[in-house]
């Protein structure tokens, strides 16, 4: 009998001892009362997303977690957030990451995010792609993530993702020239064109309506987009091609939905999902439950609120992000039960108090069918998890649920 | 000193609970006497034969553990299997796994295994071996392994292992006709010459006296050969030239002969020992006991009938098999005391209740030398196993075979 899937990946969940939960690690000092249903029958351990000691960003990790190995197939991040966002990237086209932001008339910036929440993002850039034309004959297409994200993509002839950015990640900094990284014709024309998309953007932008309303209101205009992370788009190996598993995701946040989307998965946003610490992780739940019952063989849940508060430095919100996903797994639980093969993971640490990704091995649970060996657990955290009998890497993972899945072909004879 | 190593692995012998046994698995269910007196020191953990997850054949797991990248060597079953059966193959030979069966005139099989137990077998491929004519240029030959099993091998030039079986697994369909895998002459010509082997067997077989005999004593004739998994034989590192140890193997499975014959490994198959549940395991022991006092640095005890046992899905089966084993171990230890590595592990789990290989990690217990910081050990089985401090992949048991026996080099200065 072949179990379904269900794989939550809780982004930046591995953490460190914190002061302010007296000394325990967020996932130690959360109740976790449905995922302690699960222990009776689940192995636990560590897990290193790329190998050990090697601080992955969600996008190399959540590759290596679904059998793609990045050192071979990562190429930026830009084509990512991109897909994520909407785009249809073709192979070669060349995708950047950007900021809405506010810059003065000598392009210094003023505010890095434009003040953050831009509820006129949409409309400025259906103006940009409006009002765009070709540059040196390169097609530019712009589309909106959330809040001040945008992606920005080149199409066409002999461009290259070799070119520096134009976001020096700091405020009062003047915009910056972008410049090739390498010595190509390719790189050369590029870097020109972001250049010149840089003041045409600039151009479009200050004049909008939409941003003369907002400073009549005494709010910041978005008027330039910084650009990072330019990213060649590469086709990647489709999961259900590497596994079988149909698989969908559910996910809130453009990078994630991106990358599930590159590896050929179906991806779903219920309302109100966020990508926030107050996203509503039960209708996550009850999408899971409706897309199990499906004809999908695995689910891949995304919960990103854990990585919003440990980069904030706010323990108390991951704290409680832990014990919505354990209230997200009890509604799954509650609808289908648990037979079937269930994996809770981070696709990284992210320790509050060092407020970025870290290279600490990750707690991995699994819950699987009685008969299969499993470990006596008393708790699922990082401290526990390093007594259990779990240690693998990330590119293990997709063989383990074939495995517990009875889904796995024999190698050799 | 130098220590002398003996390297126990029972197939298939990692499990999960089992409900004919009051939810234990067979090694936890075992009564196991003597490999109790290696616990004092010994360690003891999980190994992935391959990677975690990964579901072994026997084949790739003993050159992983023997040392050899099977992702680098592994070719298919076939030659192992010929070269165990008694075929000398060279570089560029193309091997087939074969049974002896009973087809109609119109190649439709009526019997995949000629009824299985074919005393003539021996004879057969001898008049098959006087009659064959090279094909096309080709040499064949024929060899006889177990009960209806054969090994056929051709050589010659231009020829490849990259055409589809003429076995299609299933009685009363037609024997398949072989097809080109790739499209290269040399594909075309060999599934050319499989088909006409396929024509004349059966002109050499269904004319045969022993036949007529067969079919006169109202026996199934063994007139035709179904063909399977077509493998060039490729010259594999030898486990001497690898770690410099000395090595036999005492084993009665073809495949596993012919795995550890081509490791460049000496062979031998006491009378009794038979690859199944009834082997005379104490046969082994003498074997073990005579080889360990000559010059080899190591004997390599195979023990097939665990794995039989799981096919079977027979757990009493099992624990008799694993039983028996501890009465081997302890026929040894008697004669030759414990001051040796011992290492008792699988080549892979082969679950009762499942039937079939798994990809679930392996128990694996390492014995010795007392000073050796070692693991507290209660039992050695899948449970306990979780506890223990060793978690490696097959790849590296060769090298700590050598470590612990002070043999190993040290890798830089």
């Amino acid at each position: 009998m072949k179990h379904k899937i269900l794989f939550v990946i809780a982004d930046g969940l591995g953490d460190r001892r914190v002061r302010k939960l007296s000394d325990k690690t967020p996932l130690q000092a959360a109740t976790k009362d449905n995922i302690r249903e699960l222990y009776r029958s689940s192995m636990i351990g560590l897990m290193d997303p790329i190998s050990p000691g090697i601080v992955p960003g969600s996008d190399t990790s959540h590759l290596s977690i679904f059998g793609v190995d990045p050192k071979i197939y990562y190429r930026g991040r830009g084509a990512f957030e991109a897909i994520g966002a909407g785009a249809e990237l073709k192979h070669g086209d060349v995708a950047f990451r950007g900021n809405f932001s506010t810059v003065n008339q000598d392009f210094v910036i003023v505010d890095r995010r434009a003040g953050r929440n831009i509820k006129e993002a949409e409309l400025l850039v259906k103006e940009l792609n409006e009002k765009i034309e070709p540059i040196d004959g390169i097609n530019v297409k712009f589309f909106h993530g959330t809040e001040h994200r945008v992606a920005v993509i080149l199409s066409g002839q002999g461009i290259s993702d070799k070119v520096s950015d134009t976001d020096p990640e700091e405020a009062g900094q003047r915009v910056l020239a972008s410049k090739p990284l390498d010595g190509s014709k390719e790189a050369e024309k590029t870097s020109k064109i972001v250049n010149e998309l840089t003041k045409r953007v600039y151009d479009i932008l200050s004049t909008s309506k939409y941003n003369i309303e907002r400073e009549a209101r005494g709010e910041l205009p978005a008027n330039a987009i910084l650009l990072r992370g330019a990213a060649t788009y590469q086709e990647l190996p489709k999961f259900e091609s590497i596994t079988g598993l149909k698989t969908i995701a559910v996910a809130a946040t453009a990078l994630i939905k991106g990358v599930a989307k590159s590896l050929g998965m179906d991806v779903y946003t219920p309302p109100g999902a966020t990508g926030g610490v107050d996203s509503d992780l039960l209708a996550k739940a009850d999408a899971a439950v409706k897309f199990i019952k499906q004809d999908y063989d695995m689910v891949f849940l995304h919960v990103k609120g854990t990585d919003a508060a440990s980069h904030d430095g706010n323990p108390e919100n991951k704290v409680l992000v832990i014990e919505k996903i354990d209230k997200m797994i009890g509604r799954i639980l509650d609808s289908i039960g648990s037979e079937m093969i269930i994996g809770i993971t981070g696709d990284h640490c992210t320790p509050v108090e060092l407020k970025e990704h870290s290279g600490d091995p990750v707690p991995f649970l699994l819950h699987v069918p009685e008969s299969i060996i499993t470990d006596e657990i008393s708790d699922f955290n990082e401290i526990t998890a390093r007594k259990g009998s779990v240690r693998i890497r990330g590119l293990d993972v997709a063989n383990i649920l074939l495995n517990y899945s009875n889904r796995a072909k024999k190698y050799g004879a």
